[in-house]
């Protein structure tokens, strides 16, 4: 039987409402069209072609992946202009060339001398070009190159000579604005990303190489950036969906959120006062990311069926594998929520928990009462 | 082309050796004939049928699952007594029965007198007889009714008496014997377990009930009861591969880990002394079990690509979504893991590591260097 509403639908399930992705995606065009930059998509939170084709568009340049299967995954589905945006290693090009081969543009990244030296060295190997760009660190402390480093300028040049690459730009990642507490914070944090990566493209050109793409973005930073002049494309992923950190951090709001996982009662305890879901730690994630924003809300925000939350009344303060753990609350009794009462909760962290489901059940939060499934959409998980 | 060895796949992998499953299976075997209960493995871990295949055999009942998914998949493998270890919800009965109708013994749980009502009133609804059993709450304070309570008691009459159900027994799980950081505390919690099940099987038969199972079972309380008297099954399930936090609490060392994940080196940064793996928080886990145990691993204890342990030298201090970080610590230089080297990290948690993947890549330590591949497993992730 295809199941027709949530009610239908084995649990745990991962639920996509419709509108809002829709909205959310129409946010990040308008953000990107008032600072004049192509959208490049990160689709790895998405992991799917259902959203990539409601996200590709106008104002959008290709999409960003964070694994190879992604890339095979969206290669195979049409998507002909991709950037995988993790530092490349060389025994992964023999899979690039491959999925090259399939008539895509697969921008590499990398931020090391010797990566650049063993791609350059590939040229008898493997009969591929390759597309590179630089990865310059703003500030995360992660991955990449200082903008004006001597690192910078080596890889450039040794990108630049190779035959059988072409050097592709320079590229940012302000993954640090994930710690920002306000809107101030995140705008001055956009413009030390932009700067970073725009002197990293003139450091390029000073050598009198090309730099084509100038690529920058997180979420947060491509919503607020107050302008990104010198850039030519900002990357985001997460801002689709939302979560609860992102309703936090302020790049979205809670009534943005669009994806949650569908979970039933199954057990109550009265001597305890305490009733669990059959969502637990593998369906949730043990992501805790909001511990430390203004407010807690444990392993997720539950909410009614339809969407409305119950949170904080209620609140998973706990999880197991498949058990998630629910205490009554004063004021709550554990005969409002009968066991097979179904609960959606909105995750801490979207791109951990969607991560263990292969599909989401899409509902339309402005079609009815927003609990008929429109669609079933699949996804790339794993590399 | 088919990998030969670990250097030969993509990163990241899981890696499982053989060898070691092995002997772990062995150790939990002869645990169960001291105590001279059957055993009856848990495979919410292995989600493996080539897996189930080593642990079923002499002195094995069936298996427990966590999933329906996994009791969808074993019983397609062939496996006819299978124990679904998580309360049931009513919604689920239908997909119950569809198992049972491949032949199989499918097992429920249940805690609630609505329940087991409300399983009765399927009695024109659905075309099958449910074995149910009573889940007993041994004081991990998560599931279950107290042994001795009336709430057992009132749910033994109510299966007993519906005309589609086989009253199947009594189950209980020490879930807090993870919490026990001495083999004396361990020993004494194994008999709170035994004594709060055959306690509550007693109370059962008080009722002139037969009570044909009286199941228990963790991990650290199967493997170090001193006895287990009137109990007749014990299941166990994550000591085949183990992890670092079983390691840590004494169920086992660090030689017997027998899963891990295979990562290359994909970024070094000089200027901060630290390089970066490609296996962050989707191929590692966020899992910090380990944070409070004796030895903080962070996220994963590091070990060479043949499977010899470079912890506590390096340790993967922080993951992002497809980036895991290892800081140089005093002594140690980048330039001794140059990029594309592999390592294989050993998980805090193996079951929620392992769920990220798709497949097992099988080793043997005992044959070779321990790198080559000898089998591919599968995984049955999911709901």
């Amino acid at each position: 039987m295809t199941p027709k509403t949530l009610r239908d639908l084995p649990t745990p399930s991962l639920v996509l409402d419709r509108a809002k992705l829709t909205r959310n995606i129409a946010r990040m065009a308008a953000a990107c069209r008032r600072t004049s930059v192509a959208l490049r998509p990160h689709l790895k939170t998405a992991k799917s072609i259902d959203v990539a084709r409601l996200v590709l568009g106008e104002g959008t340049k290709g999409i960003a992946v964070s694994t190879l299967r992604e890339a095979e995954y969206f290669a195979g589905e049409g998507v002909r202009d991709i950037q995988y945006a993790v530092c490349i290693t060389p025994d992964k090009l023999e899979r690039v060339a491959k999925i090259q081969a399939m008539g895509v543009k697969l921008a590499l990244i990398t931020d090391s001398v010797d990566v650049a030296n063993a791609i350059a060295a590939k040229q008898d190997e493997i009969d591929a070009t390759f597309h590179v760009q630089i990865e310059v660190d703003c500030g995360e402390n992660r991955t990449g190159v200082l903008p004006k480093s001597e690192a910078l300028k080596k890889i450039a040049r040794i990108l630049d000579a190779a035959p059988n690459v072409v050097f592709d730009g320079v590229m940012t990642h302000a993954g640090h604005s994930y710690g920002c507490r306000s809107l101030v914070e995140i705008e001055e944090l956009a413009e030390v990303e932009r700067k970073s990566v725009v002197d990293a493209a003139e450091a390029v050109r000073g050598l009198g190489i090309e730099c084509p793409n100038v690529s920058l973005g997180s979420t947060p930073t491509a919503l607020h950036a107050r302008h990104l002049d010198g850039v030519t494309e900002a990357r985001a992923g997460v801002y689709m969906f939302g979560d609860m950190f992102q309703a936090q951090i302020g790049s979205c709001s809670v009534a943005d959120l669009a994806v949650s996982v569908l979970t039933d009662v199954s057990s109550h305890r009265p001597d305890l006062n305490h009733l669990t879901v059959d969502a637990g730690a593998l369906a949730l994630s043990k992501d805790r990311s909001t511990e430390k924003v203004p407010n807690d809300v444990g392993f997720g925000m539950i909410a009614s069926v339809n969407g409305e939350p119950v949170w904080p009344q209620l609140n998973v303060t706990r999880v197991y594998q498949e058990h998630g753990l629910i205490p009554m609350t004063p004021g709550q009794s554990l005969d409002s929520y009968p066991i097979g009462e179904k609960f959606r909760i909105f995750p801490n962290h979207v791109c951990m928990t969607a991560a263990m489901y292969d599909r989401y059940y899409v509902v339309d939060s402005e079609t009815g009462d927003g609990t008929d499934i429109v669609a079933i959409w699949h996804r790339a998980n794993g590399w």
